[in-house]
This record gives C-alpha cells, sequence and structure tokens, in this order.
C-alpha cells in the first residue's frame, strides 16, 4: 500500500470514497458535459439583531433537481464583543467552515483517484480581519479577510506537495483566492 | 419612523442591534485601531470519505481572547451524486450562508447606525459551478462558482440603493469579490 498502488490493484473504495463510481462519473461528463452544470442554493432568513438562518434543501445538477436526505439549517449569529448574542458562529467563521471542508474533501477525493491513501487530516485555519474596513471607518482598509493561513496534517505517504496541489483544486480554495462576481440585488416592501 | 429618523431621536436599539454600543465600539477604535484587530479561527477533522467536521471555539479580538458561549460544530458533507452520504451541506452550500449571513448581518447593522429601520429580511441566493473545473477535466473551466447571484428582499422604508450598498460592506461578500491570498501548508506524517 502506497501512494502509485492505484497502478497495482484498485480497491473500489479508497479514502472512502467509490473510486469506482468517481472514475464513471468523470467518463460520464467527459461524454456529455452538461452533466456537470450545477446549481447550488441557499434561503436565509434575518431573525432580528445578530441572528439569521440559512436553509439548504436541494440543488441542480447532473441534468435534474436533487433535493437532500433533509433540509440543512445553519444560523448564524456574533459574539457579544461584535454586539450578538453567541447564539450561532458568525460568517467569517463559517467562510473558513466552507474553506477548510472544501480543501479537505477535495484532497481526499483527488488522492483517491490518484491511488493515494489517506489515513486522517487534522487541519486548523485562522484569517485576519481589521473590522475598520467593516465598519467604514477606513476606506483603505480591506473589509474581509487580509489573508487566510491554512494547516493540513494528514497521515499518508503521498507528498504534502501533491496533496497541497490536490487539495487546491477546491472550489472554494478558488472562490477566495480569486475574483468572483457577486450580484447583489436588493428590493423594499 | 423613517429612513432619517436617527437624526431626530436615537432609540438605544434599533433592527435588534444595541445603537449606543455599536457607536461606543467605532469612537473606542477611531481612539485606538488596535482594538479592530481580530483574528478567527476554526479547526477540522476529516469523518472519512465525504465527511469532515468543524469546531470554532473561540477567536481573538479587542486585544483579547474571546471564547465562545459554546463550541460551535458545522459538519460538512456530499449528497449522493456527489458520492457522499448526504450527511451535512457541502462546503459551497456553507459558502453561500456565509455569504448571505453576513450581507445580512451587515445590511442590519449599518442600517441600524444610519437610522434605517428593517422590519424583515428575506433572501434567496444561487451559484453555477461546472464540475469539470474541480474534477480537472478542463484546466480552461474555473473550478469554484462562476457567479453567484444573491436576492435580498427587505421590508424597510430605507431605498434600495442605499441597503445594497450597506449590505456590501460585508467582509465575506468582500473575500468573494475580491481575490484573497490563501496560504495553504500541507504536512504529512
Amino acid at each position: 500500500m502506497n501512494a502509485t498502488a492505484g497502478k497495482i490493484a484498485a480497491p473500489a473504495i479508497r479514502n472512502g470514497v467509490d473510486v469506482g463510481a468517481l472514475f464513471a462519473t468523470i467518463a460520464a461528463i467527459k461524454a456529455d458535459p452538461g452533466i456537470a452544470e450545477f446549481r447550488f442554493r441557499a434561503a436565509n432568513r434575518w431573525l432580528g439583531g445578530d441572528r439569521n438562518l440559512t436553509t439548504v434543501t436541494g440543488f441542480f445538477g447532473a441534468k435534474q433537481e436533487q433535493p437532500h436526505a433533509q433540509p440543512f439549517e445553519m444560523e448564524c449569529g456574533e459574539p457579544p464583543v461584535l454586539l450578538g448574542q453567541d447564539r450561532g458562529a458568525n460568517p467569517v467563521e463559517f467562510l473558513l467552515n466552507a474553506l477548510i471542508g472544501c480543501l479537505t474533501t477535495t484532497m481526499v477525493f483527488h488522492a483517491a483517484a490518484r491511488g493515494i491513501e489517506i489515513g486522517s487530516v487534522e487541519s486548523t485555519l485562522e484569517g485576519d480581519i481589521d473590522l475598520r474596513g467593516f465598519l467604514g471607518i477606513s476606506p483603505d482598509v480591506r473589509k474581509g479577510y487580509r489573508e487566510i493561513r491554512v494547516k493540513m496534517r494528514v497521515k499518508s505517504k503521498g507528498s504534502p506537495a501533491v496533496l497541497r496541489e490536490l487539495a487546491q483544486y477546491s472550489p472554494v480554495f478558488d472562490v477566495c483566492s480569486r475574483a468572483l462576481p457577486v450580484r447583489v440585488e436588493v428590493e423594499t416592501f
């Protein structure tokens, strides 16, 4: 069992991922790129003050609606020092979750496809924000994180450089590290 | 009660936000910008296959460690069509939550400071991803969302244009809509 074991014998399940299904998906997309078009959605309702609740019920992908097994709810809050009730992680903490969740899943799936076994992944990350941007005190201070640092500790015989490269196929890493058009519409009633 | 009511009489609480505390925070930061330096953190553990769990316990801000009232856990998963067990929202859905949670809180807080009353906010958002980028099938296809569209429906006498401008002070909007340095380190054992 080593980083190139896939060349010798490909198990059906590697890193908890069904490698046969993964290769079948890739083949299907190569034959019909329309299968690769996904549209993810969320709805959110303000609960007053610092609190709001997102619900995700499904998405479109592989040419059809894909309802989740059950709706997923995510409640955002703010801590007392940011004038909130601390009832949920705050949005910039949820962003860290989205980033590390995506880096981890991406590394694990791509490693499975390459025949690289992964035994465990434990990560920490941190990001710096100067609130003068958000508060509109200093127009030259960035409103969001100015940098995020991620440390992933992986039990694997794969090389750290290759695993890092695989992780960086992550869609959320891509969104954070490159500009993205976000179109915001507001209507009032 | 109108969009400029703040000029006439400022209530202590507007939109569920303690406006006095908000102005006091802004004054304190203007006097000592070091108070505005925040560092948010998260830890994540892979649970096998498509599943991983993020824990957030606290952060640094206003010159001290700020533990949350309780740890917040966020479990990421993938749906069956993406070879997962559908045990949690997936990372790109968590990203939508981070974005809309941040836009909502930012709009509400800034509106409170400007004397704009908000009665309700309900939003939907959607983002398009072509999985050929993530899967490494087409190097010219973006790995993450190529666009996110947000619709916010707000009960308010404030103008939609002003509310949109206020929402866009959002740190997560800033991260998504502008490039950000994300530094990923991988070590193996």
